[in-house]
């Protein structure tokens, strides 16, 4: 096992990850009060992990709330079962969430823990590969709204993240890719060093070599952990983290929630900020191209739906990154070096919508 | 005008008090930026003060947000409508909510504005008594769920906290009372010479007196800045603001929310914990006496609604000061002396509620 620590003074918290992690008791055990522990999961991860993760909570009150697979699960009504169990069960303040499942499930047991009784403490067990490497860390956690994605929610940290590779066994292909670009996107955006490693090595993460997932979770969770410690509600470097996510998010709010993974959306969002970026005049063509490569070898969409770039620019105004109405964009500087750039025309971003499905 | 702070480091913020605050644009153009101003309103106060707070806004691009009267606004769908026209106006991060009304228009904006897009800003205009001297300090916001009150929210400090004490000529009777309820409440539980100079001129702010009103709503917001930068998040003393509300709560639960208004509740729960005070061997039947006779003059119930003990108990076993599934009270140590107490024998509360209607 290593950890890693995510530093926020008072709310500084540990990141595990190893082989195994799921069933230590000894990971939990600090956290448990006397209040109860209401465990959110979904329908697939249940029948796999649940009864591991009980086993390893023996002698806590234990509730459980199974939600349906699925991106549609970040909505309010699932949020309100939740919080139903949760009442029901009279969880009370000195009460423990633990998300166990991927992004969904930590962004909606992650918003459940914010706002139950005005906050209780939360504790992630991702086991997806996009969310051990990017949305269990940081205390970003939220619900859709029929207007855009993740409007509602809140910035709130867990105590402790315990990422166990080993979940990783179990987990589709598609959804293997998907946890894929965001560890790109990390690369990509932040670590040159890391990228050259990928390009090495990305069908090992394809066959799921456990010491190459090892490695690139680690370092995801180092780059992220230092990205967080220093803007946790991103007022400044963290938004970097979201390259490709103003045309990704656009993407999957253009074609439903869900119909598109998020990771998927993220892929074909880079392709579009990478060819935003050469119009911009910051980066080369074979710099653009050099991206798209590697999500393309990892089997990842490069191209966006087949949708009007009207209508993505008219979602992307939407976004919470956009000021006064003007949309930022998270572009590269270089590869390995994204900045956050606003003023950008129109008629580019048109361009590169269109540019990424050629 | 004068202006108190409440001291939470880089969350500080000024309270101003006095009359015909509503209308200066100065007190409002620190807190706005280029995203936007979405006032949030009810039915009763939109056509009495809108006009004026969106004149002193004159400039900036506002939208608002009317919604019902009452406390049945405090629930999912009418915040979820407070989104929709945020959204719809594509209100960004960098935008402003500004409450105005009461402590339910308080409580809704300002947990619209802590979760709109993981939070933005929010200035607080309360329009009532018990909004002024209570609600609005403090960043405690919430809407309620059927299995409790103030369930889901979350602690959002406010930019600013302008209290108009004109706007105190509208409130109608009841809920004037009703606010007083809360004014008693810091006195009992906080500042006997307070208590002392209420019982010499309540009449005065029955009557409305300016001067009055002006005085009690700055005393307690004193009392009440005081608490909140000793213990923001009710970990401690922050607690004992809620005498009465344990019992107040249970009040408002069983009686369906609303029906009894929020003052008048914790009113009757004042005497329930003051009776209960007396049953612990803490102060005299004198002591809880004088806080009846207090509410009593003040034209506020001091006997709960025709509801069985038992079930009043039973629902405040779900409360969120609840702790491990035990109900701890904010008893009185003394008139003016309340602290947090748990392990109270059942049969006791029982008493004190069948004395409380006695």
């Amino acid at each position: 096992m290593e950890s890693l620590r995510v530093e926020l003074g008072s709310r500084s918290y540990p990141i595990h990850i190893g082989a195994g992690l799921m069933g230590r008791a000894e990971l939990y055990r600090p956290h448990l009060g006397a209040g109860g522990v209401a465990i959110v999961t979904n329908a697939v991860v249940a029948p796999l992990y649940l009864p591991r993760l009980r086993e390893a909570l023996a002698g806590a009150r234990v509730i459980d709330v199974v939600v349906p697979d699925g991106e549609q699960a970040k909505d309010w009504p699932t949020l309100d079962r939740v919080f139903d169990a949760m009442l029901a069960a009279r969880l009370g303040r000195d009460g423990l969430v633990i998300a166990l499942g991927g992004g969904v499930v930590g962004d909606l047991a992650g918003f459940a823990a914010a706002v139950y009784q005005r906050g209780i403490p939360f504790v992630q067990v991702p086991t997806t590969l996009l969310a051990q490497v990017d949305s269990s860390v940081g205390g970003k956690t939220a619900i859709n709204h029929a207007r855009g994605k993740n409007m509602i929610g809140a910035f709130h940290q867990p105590l402790a993240v315990i990422a166990d590779v080993s979940a990783l066994d179990t987990l589709p292909d598609r959804e293997l890719r998907a946890g894929l670009a965001e560890v790109i996107k990390h690369a990509v955006a932040l670590d040159v060093p890391f990228l050259e490693w990928l390009e090495a090595n990305v069908e090992k993460l394809l066959h799921r070599e456990s010491l190459a997932l090892s490695y690139a979770v680690r370092r995801c969770c180092e780059l992220k952990a230092g990205i967080v410690s220093a803007d946790e509600r991103e007022s400044g470097v963290r938004a970097l983290l979201n390259f490709g996510h103003t045309f990704g998010h656009a993407i999957e709010a253009a074609t439903g929630y869900g119909a598109w993974l998020h990771g998927e959306a993220i892929s074909a969002g880079m392709v579009m900020a990478s060819e935003l970026s050469v119009r911009a005049g910051l980066i080369s063509k074979p710099d653009a191209a050099r991206v798209k490569a590697l999500l393309a070898r990892s089997g990842l969409p490069v191209a966006g739906p087949a949708i009007a770039p009207e209508r993505l620019i008219e979602l992307m105004a939407g976004d919470k990154k956009a000021a006064a109405g003007k949309v930022r964009f998270v572009l590269l500087e270089a590869v390995g070096r994204a900045a956050l750039l606003g003023g950008i025309d129109e008629r580019m971003v048109r361009e590169a919508i269109v540019a990424a499905a050629q």
